[in-house]
This record gives C-alpha cells, sequence and structure tokens, in this order.
C-alpha cells in the first residue's frame, strides 16, 4: 500500500493501515475485514447515525460538565456530533449492518469518525489520538453494551414515527372514500359466501378504523424505547461510571433529541440485557403489516375482473400489467404492500430468535434485531404511502355493477325476516337460488309485502344499519 | 342404528340420527363428522365452555327482558346456562377444536346443549325443539360472527389472568432468591467471555424485574380483549337486532363476568372482521415465552457441570438423568420450559397466518387462533408453576466456586483503573493471564495498591454499583 | 396413601410409591409430576409406543443372542415388545409429550412398562427388579440419547407412509375430477384478473400434479428417517456397548418393522446430536401446507357467491352456514384444511427453534420436535381425507355461468391476435370494454374474420393448449 | 424537464419522459415510480440480471430459428444479451426488488434495455422501436409469467452453487481440525451436563460430517430448479406460442447456462402457479442456517472464558472486544453467523407467506420470494467463508485444561462400569463428588484396579470408541 495513502493505527490486534483520508480508524477497518456479509452498512441508515451522535454529544456534554472531559476537547466532540446529526460524514459509517460483537464495531465507527471530526475542528491531523482518542475520550463512561441499545431505541423512535404518519395520511384516505361511497350499497361477505347488505362506505370506512388502533399500538411501543440503559456501563452495574453522569447524559438526550419521555431504566443490569422492548415492537409491526396484508387482500379481491371477478370497485391503472394480454392492468400497488407484510412477517421470526438467544447479561444479537426492524418499518411506511397515493386514493366504485347484484342477492331476504317470517323467507330464497329470480320481486308476487314496505325493509339505512346508530348507550 | 337409541334431527343438510341421550343435536352431529381432525374436542376447554354459556345468558337474558322470548322459556335457557358455567354436561361439547366455518360449528354445538339442558328443566324430552329452539331461541338476535369472538375474548381473559398470576408467583420466588443470593459475588458475562463482577442476587433479580414487566404486558393487551363486537349479527351491521339488545346484552355480561369494563366497540363492522387483539396477544405471549426461554437457557448454562462447567449454581434434583452414567442429573425442568417457549413462538407464526388470511368482512380462521392462544397460555402457565415451584424454589448457590473464580478473574482490573491508571492495568492484566495469577496478588507485589485499597475497590457493594444507588436523581 | 394400593420404589432421588398396579415404575410417576404441561400423555400417539416396543425387542434381542442377557430374561423382554406393539399397556403410557429430559422420560416409562410385563410374563411381582431390571436388562446397551430419536424416526416413518397414502389419494380425487371437467372452458386468472381461457379440468389436474410432486417430497424424506444412531449409546461414542451389539440390533430392527433400509448412521457422534432430518421433514410438511392452503384457498374462491361471486363451482353442503341467514351454506371443509395449514407452518418455527437450540453433543429438546411432527402430520392425512371424501369429491361445475362469462370476456382477444393483428385486438378490446360486447360479436360485426375461423381460434382444444400437446420434444 | 435530456415514450398509460440516455423505458419508469420500497434495486443482483439476459438471448435465438424474428434484428437482440450477460449495462437495471406485479417490472426492465442496446448496435437511436420493440420483438413468445420464474430459478441455481461451495470449504476446515484435535481428550456433554469423554478431534468432525449432509440437500434442491415453465406463456397453455418454441428455447438455454438438466415441467399450468421449489430450497437453506447456528453456539461456548468459561478452545482474536474492559476478545465471527442464521430462518418465513398467498393460475408475490432467498444464501455463503477464514482455521485446543477436567472427571466412572461393577461406580463417584477427588485416585486407592488396567480403560482409544471403530460390518 502506499504510504503517502494511508496512516497506521493501532489497537489491540497490533498495526493496521487506513485510508489517509478516512475519518474511521482500525477498529472500524478491521471490522469491515470481518464482515464482508450484506454491503448494507450504516450509511444507508442516517438516522441511526445520527441517533448514535446524539448519545455520544449526550455522554460528552455530560463529562465536559463534571470535568472529566478537558473544555476543550469536549467542545470539539459536541461540535462534532452535531455535524454528524446534520448529516455529514455519513459515507464514513461503513461497517456492514449484519455483524458479530453486540454492536461493538458500530459504536468503535462513531468513536472514531467523532474523534477525527473532533481533531480537524481542533486543527489537528487525523489520528493524533493522543489528543482526542476514540474510547478514552469520545467513549469515556460508556460502554457499548448501553450506548448501542440506547442509540437503537432512539433511532427506532423515529422510524415509529414515521410509520405513524404514514399509517395516518392511508387511514385518512381510506376515511375521504368512506365518506365518498357512504351511500353506494353492496353486499357483505363472510367466508366468501353472500351474506347481508353493507354500503362500500362501511368497508372502506373499517379500513380506516382498524389503522388508526394501529396507530395507538405504535404510539404505546414508543414508551417502551424511552426507557434507556444509558450509564449502565459494561453489565449495568454502572462500573467506573461517575455517579451524577447517567442522570445528566439523560438530561442532555432528552434536551438534544426533543424528547421528553426519556428515562433511565429502574434495574440497569436488567436493561443491559433485556431485549423485549424489540420484541413488543415488532410485534406490533407485525400486526401492522398482518392488517395491511387483509386490506391489500381485499382490494385485490373487490377490484377483481373485469368480467370474471367480483368487479366492485376499480383500482387506478399505474403501470401496463402484460405483454401478451393487450389492455390488461394489475392490482401492482397492493400486491406489493403485500409483499412488504411478508417480510415483515419474516423479521419478526428473525427478531424473536435473535432476543430468544440472548445469554447471561448480555444479548450478542441486537445488531440483526436493529436492521430488521428499521427495514421493516422504512418498507411499511414506504408501502402505505405508495398505496396511499398511487391506489386508494383513485380508487372508484363500479356502482352500477353494485345495485344490480345487491338486487338480485338472496341475502336480502334476511332483511324480511321479521315481517314475513322465517318459514317464508326460506322458501322464497330456495326459489330464488333455483331459478334466479329476484327476493323483491317473489315477495311483492306474492303478495306478501307491498312494494313500499320492501322499499322501507330495503333501504339502504335500515339495511347498514345506520338507522339504528343513533341509538344512545345506556 | 336401533332406533331405541337415537332421535331424529332435521337441518337444512336434512335428517340426522343423534344418539337418544345427546344433549347436543344435528349440527354438532355434523361437525364431528366433518372435523375428525385432532381429536382434541371443545370439552378440553371448560373455560371457553363457560365463555360461551356466559354469552348465551347474557342474550338471553337481554331478550327475555325485551320480551323477545317468553319469560318462562327465557329462565329455562339463563338456568341451562348457569349449569353450564358451573362446569355441567362439559362432555356434550364434542365438537373438535380444530374446525371450519368461523366457529359455526361451536356456536352450534353451545346453542343445541343449553336448548336441550332447557328443555330438560322445563320438564320436556330432548329435541322438542318448538318449545325451545337453539337458533330461534338461544342463538336469538345473535350470529356466529358476534358470539365466538367474544365468548373466545372471555375465555382468553381468564388465560391472561391465570397466566399472570403464574408469572407473578414465578417472579417472586427469583425475587425471594436475589434477596437470598444478594452477597454472593460473581463474574457477569457478555457475549460469553468474562466481564466484570456482579452478584449473583443481582443476576436472579434481573429475572424478577423482566418477569414483572411482562405482567404489566399482560395486563395491557386485556384491555383491548374487553372490546367486544356482541350485538354486531352477521357482518357488525346489527341486522335485524333490537336496538337496545346491544347494551343490555353487554351489561348483563359484566354483571355475570365480574368484569367491569366490557365494552362494544365503536365500529362492529370493523370489530367484527378485525382480529389484531389476537395477534397482539399472541405478540405479548411470544415475548413471556422469550424471556423465559432466555431466563431457562441461562439457568442451564450457569447449573453446568459439575466438573466441566460452569457450575455456578445448582438446582434441584428431580429426577435420574441417565441409565448409562451413574449420578447424571439434568436440567429437565428448564428444559421443559425452553421447549413450551418454541410451541409458543410456533404458535405465533400460526396466529399471524390465520389473522392475515381473513378476508372481507369475516375472519373464518378464528378456530385456530383460539386453540393456538388457549394452548399456549395453558401450557405457558404450567411452565412458569412447574419452574417455579421444581426448580428455582430450590436453587442453591456454589459460593466458594464462585468466590474461587473471582478472585482470579482478570475483569476485576477493571475496578482497579481509575486507581492504578490504564496502562498499568493493560500490563497487570496482560501478565495474569499468561501466567495465571491473580490480580489483586500482582498488584500488591508491584506496591501499586496497599490491601486496605485493593479491599475497598474490589468490595462487593463496590464492584456491583450498590454503592452508587444511593446518589439521588437530579 | 394406602400401603395395599401401592407398591415402593427407588432411584437416585430416593423411595417413592407408586400405585400397585401400576406396570409403570418411580422414574415414569416423577416425571408426571415434574412436567403437568399439556394433559397430552404418549398414550395418544400408539405409532410412537409401538415404534418404542420394536426398538426395545430389536435391542433384547440382539443382547440376548449375545448371551448378554439371560435367555428366559430375554425371551419375556422380547415377549413384553410384541405384546406392547400389538397395542397392550397404551395407558401406561403416562408421562406427558411435552417433557424435560431429551426424552429420558419416554424411555424411562417404555423400560419400566417393559419390565414389569415381562415379570409378569415370567410370574413375578410388579417391581421384582432383582429378576427383570428396567435399567440393566431392558435398557442394556442403550442410552436414551439413541434409542429415543431411532424410536421417534420410526414413527416419523409411519406418520409419512399415512400422510403419503392421503395425499395420494386426495391427488387421485382431484384427477378424476380433471377428467370430469376436461371439457369445461373457462378463464385463467393472474393475479385475479381474468387472463386467457382454459379448460376447467387442467384448473383440477394443476392439484393433482401438485400433490403428485409432493408424494415424492415425502418419499425423499423417508429415505433420511431410516439412518440411524442406535448403537452410539451415551454420545455416539458406543462407550460400553458390546462391539456387535450395533449391527445385530439393527438387523433385528429391519426385522421387526420391514423396513429393510434402516442402517446405521456413518458417525454416530454427529447423529446422536444432529436433528438435520426432522427440520428436512418438516420443511417438505410446510409445502405439503402451503399447497394444501393454496387449493383450498382456490376451492373457496372458486365457489364464492350464490351471486356476488365467482360461482364457478359448487362444493357440497356439509352443514348449515348460518343461524341468522337462511339457506347460506359455508366452504368449511377448504377451511378447516386452511387452518391445519397455519398450525404445520407455525409448528415449521417450533421445530426450527427447538433444533436451532441444541447445545453440544445432544440437542436437549427433541421431546417438542416429536410431538409437532407428529400433531403435523396427523392433521395433515385427516385434513386431505375430509377434503377428500368430504369436498372434493362432490364438486359440481357451474358449466353455464362458466361458458357465458367466457363468451363475454375480453381475454378471448388475445387468440385472435395473430389472425387480426395486435392492433385490431387492442381496438376491439377497448371497445368491448367500454359497451359490454362480446369480442366474437365485434369481430363478426366487422368481417375481420368468419363465423368458422372464430369457432376455430376460440375452440377450446386451441385455447387450452390441448391441440399443442402432441408436439413431441426433439 | 428539459426535452434535451428526456425522450417520449408510450405505453398503456400514456406518454412519459424517460432520461434520454436511459437504456430503460416507459414501463421501467413507472415501475420505479411506483415502487419506491427499499431503495435495493436489479443492479445489486448481477447474477439475477444475467440469467434474464440468459433467458431472453435463449428465446430469442429460438425465434430468430423459427423465423419468427428478422435475422438482422435477432442477432442484435442475441449479442445484447451477452453484453449484459457480460456485466455491461448492470446501472440500467432500476427497478426496485421489493415489486408488485409478479415479475412484471422486471421482465420490462430488461426488454428495455435489451431493445436499447440492440438499437444501439444496429446503429439506431434509443426509443427506435419500430426497428426493435421491447415486447413484441424481445419479448416474442414470453409472458413474464413463464419469463421470470425460469430467470429466478437460473439465479437461484448459481447462488446454490456458490453456497454449497462455502460450504464445502468451510467443511473442510472443520475436517482438518478434527485432524489437528484427534488426540486430544474432553468430556463430552449433554444437556450441558458432563457425560463420558470424546476427542476434541471428534467434535469437530461432527460439524464437517453435519455440513457435508448439507452439501448433499443443496444438491437434490438444484435438480428441482432445473424443472422450468418457460414456454407456457401466460397461464401455462403456451396461447399464442410456436408449437416449436418451447423445445428450442430450452434446448437454446441449455447450451448457454452450460446446464444440462435444464428441462421443461410436464404440466406447464401447473408449474406457472406452482412456487413448491422455492418453499423447498428455502426449507433446506433453513436446515443449512439451523446447523451453522448451533456450530457457532457450540463455539462461542467452548471458547467461554478465559477464566469463568469452558475454556476449551481458543478462537483467533479478530477485534478489540471492548473499550471498558482491557484485553477482552469477543467471539465475534461467530456471532455474525448467528445472526445470518436468524436472518435466514426468517427469510423462510417470508417465502411461506409469500408461497401460501398464491392465488389460481399465478402466485403474485414471487419478487419477494426471490429477494429472500438470494440474500439468504449470499449471506450463508459470506458467513461461512468468514468463519473457514476469520475462526476456524485459527482455533487452538487449550489442552492442558482439558486434561486437567478430564483427569478430574466423575464421567470417567461410566467406562470403569464393565470392570468394577455398577455398585462400586456409583460409590466412587459419589465420594469423588463430595471431596472432590479423582476418579482414578480412588479406585486405587480401593485396589479396585491396578494402574495399568486403569491405564487401559481410560485410554483415549478405549473411551472414545476408536478402538471399536475396526469391528466390521456383518
Amino acid at each position: 500500500m502506499n504510504l503517502a495513502n494511508t496512516r497506521v493505527e493501532h489497537d489491540l490486534i497490533g498495526d493496521l493501515d487506513v485510508p489517509a483520508d478516512a475519518y474511521y480508524g482500525a477498529h472500524t477497518a478491521r471490522a469491515v475485514d470481518n464482515f464482508p456479509i450484506s454491503g448494507v452498512t450504516l450509511a444507508s441508515y442516517p438516522g441511526f447515525i445520527a441517533a448514535l451522535a446524539a448519545v455520544k454529544q449526550a455522554a460528552a456534554t455530560a463529562n465536559r460538565d463534571l470535568s472529566l472531559l478537558d473544555r476543550t476537547e469536549g467542545d470539539a466532540i459536541i461540535a462534532a456530533c452535531e455535524q454528524i446529526r446534520g448529516g455529514a460524514f455519513g459515507d464514513q459509517f461503513v461497517v456492514d449492518m449484519i455483524q458479530g460483537g453486540a454492536g461493538t464495531s458500530t459504536n468503535m465507527n462513531a468513536n472514531e469518525v467523532i474523534a477525527n471530526v473532533a481533531l480537524e475542528i481542533l486543527g489537528k491531523p487525523k489520528g493524533d489520538y493522543g489528543t482526542c482518542h476514540p474510547l478514552d475520550h469520545v467513549n469515556k463512561g460508556q460502554s457499548t453494551n448501553d450506548v448501542y441499545p440506547t442509540a437503537v431505541k432512539l433511532a427506532l423512535d423515529g422510524y415509529v414515527v414515521e410509520l405513524r404518519r404514514a399509517v395516518a395520511s392511508l387511514r385518512e384516505a381510506f376515511a375521504a372514500k368512506a365518506v365518498e361511497f357512504a351511500d353506494v350499497l353492496k353486499i357483505g361477505r363472510t367466508q366468501l359466501q353472500d351474506a347481508v347488505p353493507m354500503t362500500l362506505g362501511q368497508e372502506f370506512a373499517t379500513y380506516a378504523v382498524t389503522l388508526a388502533e394501529d396507530e395507538t399500538r405504535l404510539e404505546e411501543a414508543r414508551i417502551l424505547l424511552h426507557e434507556l440503559n444509558l450509564g449502565g456501563t459494561a453489565i449495568g452495574t454502572a462500573l467506573n461510571a461517575h455517579p451524577e453522569y447517567q442522570q445528566l447524559a439523560l438530561a442532555n438526550l432528552r434536551a438534544i433529541t426533543g424528547i421528553d419521555s426519556l428515562v433511565g431504566a429502574s434495574d440497569l443490569i436488567e436493561a443491559t440485557q433485556d431485549v423485549g422492548v424489540f420484541v413488543q415492537l415488532s410485534g406490533v409491526l407485525k400486526r401492522v403489516a398482518v392488517k395491511l396484508s387483509k386490506i391489500c387482500s381485499d382490494l385485490r379481491l373487490l377490484s377483481s375482473g373485469p368480467r370474471a371477478g367480483l368487479n366492485e370497485i376499480h383500482l387506478p391503472a399505474r403501470q401496463a400489467g402484460s405483454s401478451i394480454m393487450p389492455g390488461k392492468v394489475n392490482p401492482v400497488i397492493p400486491e406489493v404492500v403485500n409483499q412488504i407484510a411478508f417480510e415483515v412477517i419474516g423479521n419478526d421470526v428473525t427478531v424473536t430468535l435473535a432476543a430468544e438467544g440472548g445469554q447471561l447479561q448480555l444479548n450478542a444479537f441486537e445488531p440483526i434485531i436493529a436492521k430488521s426492524l428499521f427495514d421493516g418499518m422504512a418498507h411499511l411506511a414506504a408501502g402505505c404511502a405508495t398505496l396511499q397515493t398511487r391506489c386508494v386514493e383513485g380508487i372508484t366504485a363500479n356502482t352500477e355493477h353494485l345495485a344490480a347484484v345487491v338486487a338480485k342477492s338472496i341475502g336480502l331476504v334476511t332483511a324480511l325476516n321479521p315481517a314475513i317470517g322465517y318459514a317464508s323467507a326460506t322458501a322464497i330464497a330456495q326459489e330464488a337460488l333455483s331459478n334466479g329470480r329476484n327476493i323483491a320481486e317473489l315477495v311483492l308476487e306474492r303478495n306478501l309485502l307491498s312494494q313500499s314496505q320492501i322499499d322501507a325493509l330495503l333501504s339502504p339505512s335500515h339495511l347498514t344499519g345506520r338507522a339504528r346508530n343513533s341509538v344512545p348507550e345506556h
């Protein structure tokens, strides 16, 4: 290697050349060599890098204020963290997201980049660790075991906020369609068999309601993310940490992130080894995925056709569906969301295995947990957005077809039960099924009810229960 | 078939002989024929049967009070439900738990048994459905689609209460051991490598803390279980239900079950098709399973030996471990809990698939969801109980061995860092590693610290952070 | 306890009263106390009990022939095993299927029952272990670690044979329907959108073909099941086993079971710890489950209706579908098979976790693996049988409706492409879509093709590719 | 947009500007807009791009030779495919790997890039589709439904070959260690409790054996990958395909790829909708993952320490393990492989869900299946390589410690059983356990055996069964 283009760093393993212009150092370089797994590096997760920098900044500020760090040096570290939080130096986070070592390499990558950026701020050359050391200074009072999960939780919190926002927007789109389709009568189905009438608006409203519930679940999951083990150092006993460090660092972190509810865990040893918060969050994500997948399967089913399907709604055409079949358009947007859901459900198993594999005072498998959750939430949020803007907002109802199906539906007879009796209703249902005629026609023909009686019983407001909705609770 | 021993019933499919002394009827008999799957019937789930009877009783009371049921008949149905809730007629619930039809067969089994018990109370022969009909009377104002999930939720609530109680007892056993082992110093480990000291009491305390958190998660999950779609009838539009029925039935159900927080869902159509509550609960169960599995793996690891293992604790011997190796005793109790955890984690995938497969206005796959959750919770509760009484309560510490390992541990040097400096600490660590000598010895030999200084720094209270715990938050 | 009704047994833990008439002994009784988990005991798995007895018989025969067992005693043990294999004493297998101890309790249960049955044959009282001892005699030359997995594999082999038979019968039912529906033209669908025509016979043939493939997969999985670690004793080193024991025992086992392909593993240490065979088998079962689930979802979709669905086929009515909706019949049989599939897919995760958790020379979690696989295969086989006899064999085609849909289908235009050109085809497709008219009509009206040309291009044999199937490979 | 930098393309949806220098066209551009999901594009999977080009080349060659394509144009298409197979134009494959549409967008991306490269070869401007059209020419006789799964299978085949090679190299590394450690005696363990002796060589040999078995499983899985539905067009009926096309295209594909065993499926309709091959392959990958994870957990356990662990082997130090604990080195390489295994196991669930969700004549979810399998295999192969070169090859045995543990092990007494009797053995075991003395010492002290007898019985060759291995089968 050309010496002009490298500098030598030293660690427990020995000397190592690193590129002269790299802000990262030996620990990072070894990790890059050790983990050539996915090719997906920290650099692809700017929210995570910002979270790491926030934690480092909170720690450095505490150490500076406790006079454990020289002020000049402390200020340089803090300034470096702020630059990184602002998006600078992202390309220096080069370690693979799938890595051994319980996040040590990620922590080291952050420590090294921050140290070298701080050195640059101080007008010193890269690698001048006597002035500002990745471990002795940047990592002071910290261990990967408290810093890494803290940063992961902060990053996850950001993802949850974004996902909840995307879910909310999608929910609003469904709610708007519920209003638009409020008077479109259709046949409801149970077990794919014709059941009783409802409105298409009611059907779309359920999608809004069910997503709203998950916004609440996501908010609940955030609360658990805000309980941190920062300050526990190696195994949660806080060995070698200054007695006031934990509370100062947490206060700084609240100030930096603007998240007031960040608190220290009551038992730092438990908090250091436990990954229950990730399992819980993953379970909630799986729930979101399950709901989105069910909704998208419904949309695909309701829009099946155009001639041999249910043909109840029309999804906006977004791309040609087939080269061999002219004019075919496929429900590609719901299909991609189904697939994202399958990925998230699979990721939940990955998270579960990683959590179950924890041993004694630490779970060494947090990196794959973090990656699985980050990816799952990003993909879910993207899926919600494309579903909203490229599908739901453009859905139209095939109103005439729906009305025709309702008219010939046998399920209507259920609504006449109270008026004509179960026995007559059954006889009429059977006749309708055998000769293909309408329920209303047959009732009229037999003089069981007048046209106005039929109209009242089969009015949308009666059939769909909206007449009943005004009854107050007691 | 001997006519003396059967009676003829009739349904939509036609006539069917059922045993003359059976309280169930034709629908049930057909379901038994249709679903010869697992051999595990409703009868194995008395809590579920009681929940079904409670729902039926609440409905019958509402119908009676609304004069939709004749008082005599209504009272007989209510009395029948009370007998069943008290444990009678359990053997008449003969349908396989794995069944098609979205729970219809379970609902029909309950309707038929209740009708025939009511007929018996009224002094009428079995099958005299003109007097009391499984559908027209017992099932009045109901649909499987609202009754079945309501009963499943009530039954699940009972299982959650029992599981939480079992977790709490186990948690107390760990907490008691935490007190007992409060002064037993040991080496903490991260990534299975020696880290820094802690006490065995701290280690056991984490198990208590982590389980306590899951008691809270279980309580949270109960809240969602208390939101019911009772009164929604077929698809949630409440078609053909009396306007006051829902609120009366819910009030009755609160009175019967003693669960004051039971409420109707705000959107009955959504509540009828959505199974998110089961996905959420399953996710929480998986979390409990993951934690128990991790704890049991730790117990097996810490008790490994007796000569070639960690040998830190001793689990009580519960049975001989080997025919070929005299004196071998295995950690059979933690092992069974690990396996229950694996089962529950697998069940979560089953629940997820069933939830994801729901279509339009109903999820037809609730029976396998119910079975998976019932079994998982029962097994988890049993696992907690056997772990508590047959393992944790009898655990003893191998105190001498632990002390000897701490004494020779290199990890101790971390605690001397602040006093002797990182460079000296590293040199001593390396010497200790190469020649097998003690950290304390070497420090004393080099006159780096006095014996009393060493004693202070290596005292359990300093090493384990308990000295620091008195520092208040600020 | 009344001494008259108990006898005292002794083991490593101490003395224990067991019921006087029990054929099992102290080890079993302790296991019953230790594992009160699922209530599902070995007694529910007669095929597994028979497999255990077969292994014990093979071992006893080898030991007798090597003069390691006294002939009288050996013969008694062999006779006891034969009785058990014939179905006797099943109720004496009382240990819970979910158990710790890597199967030791199952092995002990078998050893004790066999010893006491042998004692009865010899005219001795139960518990007279000086004459015939569960460990020293029945278990001679064996360890749970080789006996248990051997018995599990033999039992699994029986389940695979039964499942394959059930799959084959179901496949034949689909194949018969394929012939029956060979001339029923319909519209094929991709992504739920109308694609090009095919026959209903072709659709049903795919189900036969896809299941036939899985019969082959199941047969392949059997080969792996036939590789046994019998003779490896504790960890596969065969410590304390007679040098000729393994080969004799295997030869006996082949003779007893009639399975000629049973062989010893080439590396007994690996074979003792590895559970890859179970993971592989579970993967194949999951594949069967996925296929059955897809088929059942198709059947439910194709039979959706009667008025608002695809309504292409009619499933035989097996039970009333609804109390509130007269005449509603649901696809309950496919639904139950979907749920079995979900269970099997969940079980696969359970098996995976148990397999992954193995440590060093043994996997302690084989009991949950065994239970998961046994149950999954039994349920799948039952599901195939009910699907065949209660659903598939009675399916009818709604031929007229199918023909009408084909006639108005726009997908037909694809077949005219080569004759009228892509541009004309597209124009006609667009006109048909906008005004609801037939493709054929429009082509005729525009004089693009004659009626006979249209008939030829739209003939079933041309549309469905059967005309092309006669082209030989070259 | 600056007109100078774009060209206008047209499709079913309408006009669209695409970058003037893009080789892809409108269909691709729409897909990029529709699927902004993961940011991971086809470009990251060069093996898949090459497979797509190989299929397109095979088809074009068949079409040219059947005179369905003009020779000049056909030759240009073929030349374009060859360039792409050689690695050119990879950056033009810009569609997200997670996409709706059953692979249509991937197929379209390939069609468009090939068409424009062919146009360049012909000296024509990009977008001159009158000369060479993405659909009418490049995609002639094809449908996404046959082309896409064919390309996926070819790409998977390449991944399997690479993974098998990586597994084989790792297996050889373990086998070399097995030879190196052939005489290192140690205590074997079952259920983490000391069992009987074995050699460290035997332990490492099991890892080689178990991996060798999975090389066979991977080869078996390849066979299924070689059965293709190419030529089935839209749904497998081969509508509009030339009768000789399928066989010609397959022959070309064999020639291009060098894989002689590529064949057409016997039932193209089944082959078009069935994804069982992916489920099977995923099951095998999961098995590989389970085995690797178990091995890595063993390595971490055996190397635990240095003072408070098993400390049997030493893994080469690859990076510093801790900033706070001087000298700590962690098993980071096995840890990363555990995590890859967890990912692959989760991916298997994703694949399963996607497979289960297939409907009627097509599975729309193949893109997520492809991505999950591609990633899983790439990561597994990378994990095997880093495990081999950065861990296994550098493992050393802590021979002295192992010998000391064997010497004091109580498990040794099992080997003396036949010589001194079970009763004496048990007594000696109990004494050794209570006073911490050696088995051998106690036996000698009591004059039960001479030193030479003890030496013989406790010799490595006797203890580890190697003395017995020479006994031939009979």
